[in-house]
């Protein structure tokens, strides 16, 4: 029945204030305040459904996701919203498009390495969206090593141009999204030669389209790359190819903040900081990391509600089957996935401190901590992006059949959300990065150099050389302090026998190369240490609500209890723990998930998610599932009609036997 | 260059005979023959061409594929293929469609539970599709709990005829393939009720359409449940969602072999055993492990070419860029997979014998291997469907970003494969089953039961809860009898220690709920040691060929310590291995993925898949994979026209600042 809310017992049962959880996950009650208004805006207006998304045509899905963005911005501009107000309206429209690129890659580009004078020249242009830009970087053949791009940029003192010039296939830019159908202009990042010599790769504005009949301009070859995973996914968005055929641009559209070229073809360098790229960095990945624990408790909340609706078996004396979130394997493979989209969201929280600390170290010229919080969000966001991406594909599974179905909305999320495992850093590169810093930060103990942020646990070398855990009963791994060293202990005790096994090969490059798969995993240790060291300082924030820090604390210990379990070879074989104490933590485990279970709606509640946002029968609020999953079959194409399209020539002449006689 | 072999410097480097070894992978030699006849057959008919698959919406997509079913049925009758013949043809089709679930279940259900007469009946009329059937058991609110449907068959013995109806919204008949818009007929499954008595659920073939005008019958609401996860995927498939209305079928009409209903509306059993539904469960799980070797082999094969033609860093002095085949970490992650494709195919070559060997068992009344073989198949269903929707998606990542285009293949061969994790058991609810099964077995021990089959070496209790690996260096990890025992050790004591823990609780049942993850784990590590102990047992049989067996050695090797190293955590804390043994287990795989690197493309040429078949473009036979790239990318519906559809509408008025006037 419609108004009827199925999971009202649930609801009752939480022992926490649902309000304040909201405003915790949220940030503040001014973050909750907009994502509310925002989200709700959304919900409610009719242009924005998505409902029908998997059951369109790629043009017709297409053409219906630029109409969504038209009108976007014209209720940005007729609602005078502001730029937060506009980010968050973009974000819960809930599909990739071209505004994505336009204004958090081309315009930032344009801020960050563009002088004062192209700033003003082109960033009022993009504002107004008179131009509309993507960020050309990747090739067919390049994608991880941008020094080895190909495009060329070539400057020509007579006419005082750059030529920008596809020499090979595999230097077709490939990927940048809102190129193939959309852009007007892009930054292309190519190689610059001035007087026979290569500068390396650098920024420049080019235009692509005409903006009076939207064709491309000569010696411009572009289009899309075809279709995509999932049936709406990334499909809504126009990833592109472009290639150029000597395109020249004036001298003045390339990038110069950092680097000049001047009117005869001298290149030098600005005394601004190249160092800059990096504060860019630690931003977007920032920005990733939060995306994953939305991502992940998208998905969390879809397998919660629907694992309380879904009974299966277990029914006594005729009466219902047991509700499938009272399996402990049920229970087992959810609620670290739970714990991490809190754990994700805190590690977030914590690193959009860390890029203002960035900045604001990089405007006084201090590079010190540059290294270590580069690593350190490379390694977050490999960390997050892979686990989210397994976790949403596990909800779907912990669905069971239903979850199958595109109005679960589990494979749509899945398909959309996979690609930030291989976007901005393939994430077995960034851990490669991360593993080669911990390597060199602990090679420098020694020597007195003082590990700084992330890394400053491993200034208690001896202590955890030589620290064994000291747990006894189950209830031990309540202590989060235990859990914490363990965790440090183990992450720095697998460093340094990486290290050590380094020194058995005849340079250090052959054992990188040799032992990378451990290297890999070293990194892992030290990130997810960072995960939960980053919740436990959460905990010891002020938490008002009653109950909500409780839950928090239940949480915190899931989350790392289930890592320990999970990774029980690593905590064993560096003697951080023993196999009674590994069996202790999943004992206590079982506990917690017992805790956790009658707050678990409640829990996934307080993410505030509206049913629109969620897109998932399976996950509505209101749990009103089966009556909803039916209505929504019937709306399929393929139940345009009773009897099927093909029938006659494909169907009739097999039933009828008469199928040598028909034409196929 | 078309014609050119790219791969051809890769090939040249193989130490082994592949042609013996397609023999090895195909199972015999007219095996082989079968399967590379019919996979050309249908890569060289046009009809066939699957490249446009994910640009079709779904119902261009479904008529499609009944137009290949229709014509694979022609071709069938034309060419006057075997049944073995035939149903190679349509599994190289590679569309899930209607005449899976008519020639899979729908025959075979009536061959296994019709009486003679209704076998004489009903096979011709299915042989010759001139009904064709479906298999509707799963319910909207009932799957892996059969014994929980709602759907009723009554006997009315006034008419002598059966009501069928659904009484709920959640008995709605859901998920069955091939009934949304196809079959004519159902073989239903639903709660026999006679003279007021509930006598559990039976089988009852339904006409569902009229065989005049394909209009469903009086009383029948039945359509297509949806889209699915993918751009083809099942898409191609009419799952269905079906109701009943009180429909009346005669009473010759229940499925009665097992089970007579009289006229009067009495129920007798047959003497024909009711355990020959275990018969056709291993039969379906063998086939289930075999499509996992099929599926895992393809991903690995895309993943395995294309990562020989993928250059990224390394370049030196300007010479190409490293083939990211020779990362260790790329083999690190795509050799334990290319290892498990050969693992699974060699014990789905064993369940085919056990399958054979259930039957004549059967036949005789001996029921004593039973229980082992219906344990072992659900187990390695289990194991070998999740391993391999896993690794597709890892082969995937291992593909960077172009894994994401549909044109790499691998996203729709993701999706078509999934459900195979929840369909014909969810593989949770089957390792449990396992697990039972161990306990039983282990507790069995003390009162002199001998474990049979599969848990035989549980009769070297003693022995194997003392057993320590005594490796001592990492050429000591060659030895498969090593291996072996450790594996068997591993899985022992876990059982063994599982099976104490359950002593701790006040009953049974309380306690296999409790510790029901443990259980699962347990369930994995015998069922490891199962797939281990068979690609063993296959080495020690004659294998021809120059080089073949030295390779096959290899990749048993890698499967089992690439499995000891990521449960590394259960053979040190069942101290079957210490930490050193584990860390000269992994300086021996790293040996090992060096013998097998200049195999690996003629490792994966072994399975001889058409490019046709695999439908990718990065895993092409000839690695000419940037070009075609390229090419199929302009054959995408978005680029139909230069400048797309909805710029007058959408983009024009933005970029004009016109979007206040209009009207969106």
């Amino acid at each position: 029945m419609e108004g009827v809310d199925y999971l009202a017992d649930e609801r009752s049962k939480a022992e926490f204030d649902v309000d304040a959880m909201k405003i915790v996950w949220a940030g503040s009650k001014e973050s909750f305040d907009l994502v509310d208004r925002m989200s709700k805006l959304v919900a409610s207006d009719p242009v924005f459904r998505k409902d029908n998304r998997t059951m369109l045509d790629r043009k017709a899905l297409f053409k219906c996701t630029l109409e969504k963005s038209a009108y976007a911005f014209k209720l940005v501009n007729e609602l005078n919203l502001t730029y937060e107000e506009a980010t968050k309206l973009r974000f819960f429209i809930d599909e990739p498009t071209f505004t994505d690129l336009h204004w958090g890659m081309f315009v930032p580009a344009i801020k960050g390495q563009g002088t004062e004078e192209q700033q003003e020249k082109w960033l009022p242009l993009a504002q107004k969206m008179q131009i509309i830009g993507c960020y050309a970087q990747t090739e067919l053949g390049h994608g991880s090593n941008i020094q080895g791009l190909e495009t060329t940029a070539t400057f020509d003192s007579k006419t005082d141009e750059f030529v920008i010039h596809s020499p090979t296939l595999t230097s077709s830019k490939w990927w940048p999204g809102g190129l193939g159908k959309v852009s007007t202009h892009a930054v292309v990042y190519a190689r610059l030669i001035t007087e026979g010599q290569d500068h390396g790769v650098h920024g420049f504005i080019v235009q692509l389209r005409s903006l009076e009949d939207h064709l491309p301009l000569p010696g411009i070859t572009v289009g899309d790359i075809g279709t995509k995973f999932g049936n709406g996914g990334y499909n809504t968005m126009d990833n592109g190819v472009l290639r150029f055929n000597h395109v020249r641009i004036p001298r003045n559209q390339m990038l110069m903040r950092v680097m000049q070229v001047s009117r005869e073809g001298k290149c030098t360098y600005s005394d601004v900081p190249r160092q800059l790229i990096y504060g860019t960095m630690v931003y977007v990945r920032q920005t990733i990391v939060s995306d994953a624990s939305i991502a992940l408790s998208r998905a969390v909340t879809i397998a919660t509600r629907y694992s309380c609706v879904r009974r299966q078996f277990g029914s006594q004396n005729g009466g219902p089957e047991t509700q499938v979130i009272d399996y402990k394997t049920q229970q087992n493979r959810l609620f670290p996935l739970l714990a991490s989209a809190y754990a994700f969201r805190f590690v977030a929280e914590w690193l959009k401190w860390l890029y203002g600390d960035v900045t604001a170290r990089l405007n006084a010229n201090d590079f010190s901590m540059l290294q270590e919080a580069h690593a350190c969000t490379a390694g977050l966001k490999s960390l997050t992006t892979t686990a989210t991406a397994d976790a949403i594909e596990e909800c779907r599974k912990l669905c069971g059949g239903h979850g199958y179905l595109c109005s679960s909305g589990l494979p749509e999320l899945f398909a959309m959300y996979v690609p930030a495992c291989t976007y901005e850093g393939d994430n077995m590169v960034l851990l490669l990065q991360v593993a080669r810093f911990l390597v060199k930060t602990v090679s420098q103990l020694g020597s007195g150099k003082k590990p700084v942020g992330t890394t400053s646990y491993m200034g208690r070398a001896e202590h955890l050389l030589q620290y064994r855990s000291n747990v006894e009963r189950a209830e031990d791994w309540l202590d989060l302090g235990a859990i914490l060293e363990a965790f440090e202990a183990r992450a720095f005790k697998m460093v340094v026998s990486c290290a050590q096994s380094l020194r058995n090969f005849p340079t250090p490059e052959e054992g990188f190369a040799e032992l990378s798969a451990d290297l890999a995993e070293v990194a892992i240790a030290h990130c997810q240490l960072i995960v939960v060291s980053k919740f436990i300082d959460k905990l010891k924030q002020e938490i008002p609500g009653k109950g909500v820090k409780q839950q928090l604390v239940f949480l915190c210990d899931i989350y790392a209890l289930s890592l320990l379990h999970k990774h029980q070879g690593e905590f064993l074989a560096t003697c951080t723990i023993t196999a009674e104490q590994a069996s202790l933590a999943n004992t206590q485990l079982r506990n917690l998930y017992s805790q956790v279970r009658p707050n678990a709606v409640a829990l996934v509640d307080s993410f505030n998610y509206t049913d629109h946002y969620l897109g998932s029968v399976l996950g509505r609020y209101d749990g009103n599932v089966y009556p909803k999953l039916y209505e929504t079959a019937w709306k399929d194409p393929l139940n345009d009609s009773v009897v099927t399209d093909g029938y006659v020539e494909y169907i009739k002449p097999l039933l009828k036997g008469k199928l040598h006689l028909s034409r196929l």
